[in-house]
């Protein structure tokens, strides 16, 4: 029996996918084994593989099989069958890949090589710059990035801003005008809510660690609380945590050691673990479905909410506190209570680094380079201007000035790669779980009552029938309009906030 | 400036070897990090880059990428540069392109698929059979591998026997005459040695063993003798150890912690060290040459005899143990001098299995497998008497009985997978280093006094300088042709065994 047009489609698609997941696979391999020495080979077998891709997504075979497969659908649906949800969801991986394949096609090949280039250099560069603090060096790359990125934008020709288009294949839909709708808010009231807290931390805690072998030892633990599947799982060591899916049974997150920060390990594998369970509540049951857009993650901020929901809601709950803080003693910490833990846990100090910020300053360094991400790519700001516009920020919103731009504007590797408009998923991220959890509370009960009878099951199970099962087939608002009821708002992360700087006060008190 | 046609087919052969050194970094990943679950995508991974290899490796593009570049070739050596060893390299380079070419383009691409196909059945059926002890379950796989890999020996039509072409792949111009000419010797001899070492043998040996972490050690020390270089090797752990290739400038090598056999992890690393020495002393300065026939190995024994150097010539030496068991007797091993440790490196017990043979009954084991894969494809030996057949044979050479198939010819993987012709290699190695030695020894002096000395860095250079670098430009014969002087012999291999059996009764007795 001949295939149909969708079967092919959909055939196409798988070789794309494992193509795609190949990729990974080398990904994983060079931040986990790969020695040094091998970067320059990987180098290339990483292009290789990217050339194929790009071919696969762009080509005319590809999309003839669109549109035959579109043309068959549109038959079936006239057929009577328009109003069955198989058929919706076929229409709309139609759409999306109707999208992306628009994308690829509208660059000129010329100017792929060059950004390719130019990401290359540019981040080869940052790392000199940032080694020796030496922003000047670093400028004409980036001033070349943003040129390349603004042509990028024309080409591509959406009914966009120049910002708003290159934040796309990150945050579908996104504008300006929502950012700031969403963030003004929280500019307003965070730096009044840091200061709280910082008061209340003034107290000098005991400094402590842990031998690698316990930290590891609890991380098992942790997992094996939150249903991993270790026939399906694997936990690495790399310098930067991340998280990897390599095939539909194939689940990778890396965690690290930090020398003199013992809960640092534990909270970056419960938040890798977060995108991991993302990832893995995706609608993947066969192979083939794996390959289309609905069976992906939909935005880089609904990506990051999961991953936060973990480590924040989680992890840094009391509740788990009070069930995890004897293990701690166990290994020989000097950790005795529930309070002892979660106090650790929640530490609030504003400072001049975003990845060690907590989770009352983060919302600052994001919008502190959400802004000047627009200003340089629509405004008009000199690349010479940067440093002085980063450091005035930080002065003025977090109260703290960079000693160098080695800890100012050249810290984050995100714009020496050329990479604008991915800033924001990280503070939507805390937004879109804090609503999501007022809505699961809404539904199962209190988080702290749920996990305080070590039923965290529930919460998983919760999000993979409420969140996870929707891939890309809603956007992220789309997608919290679906399951709040309501539309996205910063509410609901400040009051989270504000409830626990005052459990903080009461019990540091 | 447009290319030379040498250039064009160098760009070609480069993304063959792309390819194929992704297909080794999904093999090392399958076999160090992979969860369980992700076999299957893995598999349809490794199956797509297979296709496209072998669509690269046959197609008509190659065939005349290869043609234009002899004709190229042979308008230079007219304008006279025939002599300069550049051409004479180049030529070499040719032939063996256009010999595996016709290899490639001789198969049926059904055969091909059928073979696929059986190897990954009759793998699968073996590892029941094997666990169940149920030989007649896998006989019907056997056989059909058999008859397709006959049919493979028809299509590829060379004037040799069919155990001789499927042979060749591993140990180019292999000839069964030779393999009995080289074995026979061997076979006399190797009884009356095994017979005398069991003797000495006899008293016996405390049981120790040590943690993990000691033996992990014991391997780092270990290879920073041995030149490791860190920036480019990384050393993994696997089931079954074994050497790899990932790129110009990343070599890898995994071992195995074996309860109660405290010196299976060091001896293995030394094994696959000298596997991966080998690699990389092969021409490979640039990632292009890295890609030609010659700056591949050789043949499998030339490639077994360099491990096999590393392991019993060097680790398993006197002056190995006489400088290396301080390290045990650190780690707290019952071992406090190095003959100690020389006698523990050094224990003869003839078995029935072949991986854990020594080096006396090695041999034996061997010939065992070469001659009852030889009868089974070419002197019509019933595949249903393969047991009485291994049994008997068992008895006769090693005097021993195996208790059942999973212990006698249920043992190796090879077969299951069809892979016939490999076994001789694994002997050959034997031969070839130790006739190495003698000719390394001649020209350094006693291999004892060097590594006493501590400078094995002087024997790696020596066999870099007159092993290594050949490649593929010698088969096996000549490459020991070239190296000795003189034509391979059992002769060495026999000889260094009977010394070690006349210094360990001299030291046990």
């Amino acid at each position: 029996m001949s295939k149909s047009a969708w079967q092919l489609l959909g055939d196409y698609l798988k070789d794309t996918q494992l193509l795609g997941s190949i990729q990974s696979t080398l990904y994983w391999d060079q931040n986990t084994s790969m020695p040094m020495a091998g970067s320059t080979w990987r180098g290339e077998q990483l292009s290789l593989l990217a050339k194929q891709i790009h071919a696969r997504q762009s080509c005319e075979k590809f999309e003839s099989l669109i549109m035959e497969a579109k043309s068959e659908l549109k038959y079936l649906q006239e057929k009577g069958n328009s109003e069955s949800q198989l058929i919706k969801d076929r229409f709309r991986n139609i759409e999306l890949l109707e999208q992306d394949l628009k994308r690829q096609k509208s660059l000129d090949p010329k100017l792929i090589v060059q950004l390719a280039t130019a990401k290359s250099e540019g981040y080869m560069c940052w790392q000199e710059a940032k080694k020796n603090n030496d922003y000047k060096s670093f400028s004409p790359s980036l001033k070349k990035l943003i040129f390349l990125r603004k042509e990028q934008s024309n080409q591509l020709a959406e009914q966009r801003s120049c910002w708003e288009t290159l934040a796309q294949p990150f945050e579908p839909n996104l504008t300006i005008n929502r950012v700031s709708e969403l963030f003004e808010p929280l500019k307003k009231r965070l730096p009044d809510l840091i200061h709280r807290a910082a008061n209340i931390c003034k107290t000098k805690r005991q400094r402590w660690d842990l031998p690698t072998a316990d930290q590891e030892k609890l991380c098992k633990i942790l997992l094996n609380d939150w249903s991993r599947d270790p026939a399906k799982t694997v936990i690495g060591k790399s310098p930067h945590p991340f998280s990897i899916t390599l095939g539909p049974d194939d689940y990778r997150i890396t965690t690290r050691i930090v020398k003199g920060q013992p809960l640092s390990c534990l909270l970056a594998t419960a938040h890798e673990w977060g995108h991991s369970l993302y990832e893995q509540g995706l609608p993947s049951e066969s192979h083939q479905w794996f390959a289309w857009p609905l069976g992906q993650a939909t935005s880089m901020a609904v990506h990051e909410s999961q991953s936060l929901f973990w480590e924040n809601r989680i992890a840094r709950s009391f509740s788990f506190a009070k069930s995890f803080w004897h293990h701690f003693e166990n290994a020989g910490a000097p950790i005795h209570s529930g309070n002892d833990l979660w106090i650790n846990l929640n530490t609030f100090t504003p400072g001049l680094n975003r990845v060690e910020a907590d989770e009352l300053s983060y919302g600052l360094h994001i919008m502190i380079r959400t802004e000047l991400e627009i200003d340089l790519l629509e405004k008009g700001l000199p690349v010479e201007d940067l440093p002085i516009e980063w450091n005035r920020r930080y002065l003025h919103l977090l109260g703290v000035s960079p000693k160098n731009d080695t800890e100012g504007c050249l810290q984050d590797v995100h714009w020496s790669e050329g990479m604008f408009g991915y800033f924001p998923s990280y503070l939507l991220g805390h937004l879109i779980s804090a609503q999501l959890t007022h809505t699961l509370e809404k539904d199962l009960g209190s988080i702290e009552k749920i996990i305080e009878s070590h039923k965290t099951s529930t919460i998983l199970y919760w999000l993979r029938k409420n969140v996870h099962h929707y891939g890309r087939s809603l956007d992220s608002e789309e997608l919290v309009q679906e399951v709040t009821g309501k539309k996205l708002s910063p509410n609901y992360f400040l009051e989270y906030l504000d409830n626990k700087v005052e459990k903080l006060s009461r019990i540091s008190g």
